[in-house]
């Protein structure tokens, strides 16, 4: 008997949205037996850390943005990120987020990680890049985007994870990779 | 002038499901002007870190869970976890759910961080506990549930995560809190 592959059967849109489309599928699973499930649909994202120093120097300075999101009901303290526009790369979307949200070039980026971000319900995959060397350029932000930059050492930067200042999973991510973790008391 | 208020003006609920729900929201930004946004209403999850061993003690073992996603369209390395029954807690859902996953009961079940998972899109919110003391009892996973039991050293998964072996945010996030981070070589 040939093993069981296990994935989608069919799949119906049931939402086709701007940014996300929701699908009902109808998925084989690796026993064989088949269910629906709802998976949201999302090209990927970029979140970038922002190095305003050297990352290897002592306590290197982060460039942090407080966006308000109406899903939280509030400011949070996040990473820049977006999502990939068709037939982007990860890094080309790294470096587009980058200069919109704040304006500023990298002389070099690096991949750190590249995170599901809720696989119970979505595909969204968030690729996590540091960019070191920067230089201003101009942010351009979208409507619906409300950001204040804040420059934030990088310890500091690991207390707010430590705390739970830092509330957003790829923020609190991003700077654990681009730290290589610490603290551990 | 009265200072303006951020938050929804009105709701339309495009898609209601077994898991979750898909709401078009017209929205107040911070600076007063109004926009649509897509919302996946969820009702929130919890998931819990199971030590084996003393978490204080030299390399404690974790119980961790490799689990079929279709999402990922692959087996991921994840933390037991799952979502809020009505009216549940977030620790009466992480009690639940240890059960239900991995079959143990904790002695002292320990709170780490709550992290929103994607707030772009979704208003989910994960949990993160920490179990210490477990005895065993017996698991009734849901039938669309996929998973296979490993016990890891607490060193080895640290690994796991700078390498990208395990690829979901709330299971490397919830590993580095009750770690206390660590690495930083």
């Amino acid at each position: 008997m040939a093993p069981i592959e296990p994935g989608r059967i069919s799949s119906r849109r049931a939402y086709s949205g701007r940014v996300i489309s929701l699908d009902v599928d109808t998925v084989r699973f690796p026993d064989g037996n088949t269910g629906e499930l709802e998976m949201v649909r999302h090209p990927g994202a970029s979140a970038i850390v922002p190095f305003l120093s050297d990352p290897g120097g002592a306590d290197p300075q982060l460039l942090l943005l407080k966006q308000y999101r109406y899903a939280a009901e509030q400011v949070l303290w996040e990473v820049p990120a977006g999502r990939l526009d068709a037939g982007e790369t990860p890094l080309e979307c790294a470096k587009r987020e980058l200069l919109e949200e704040t304006g500023c070039r990298a002389e070099r980026m690096e991949h750190l990680f590249t995170m599901y971000t809720t696989p119970g319900f979505t595909d969204e995959k968030i690729h996590l890049f540091m960019a070191v060397g920067l230089a201003t350029g101009e942010a351009s932000r979208e409507a619906d985007e409300f950001i204040e930059l804040e420059t934030v050492p990088l310890s500091r930067a690991l207390d707010m994870i430590e705390e739970g200042t830092i509330q957003d999973a790829k923020t609190a991510l991003a700077i654990l990779y681009a730290a290589g973790f610490r603290a551990a008391r």
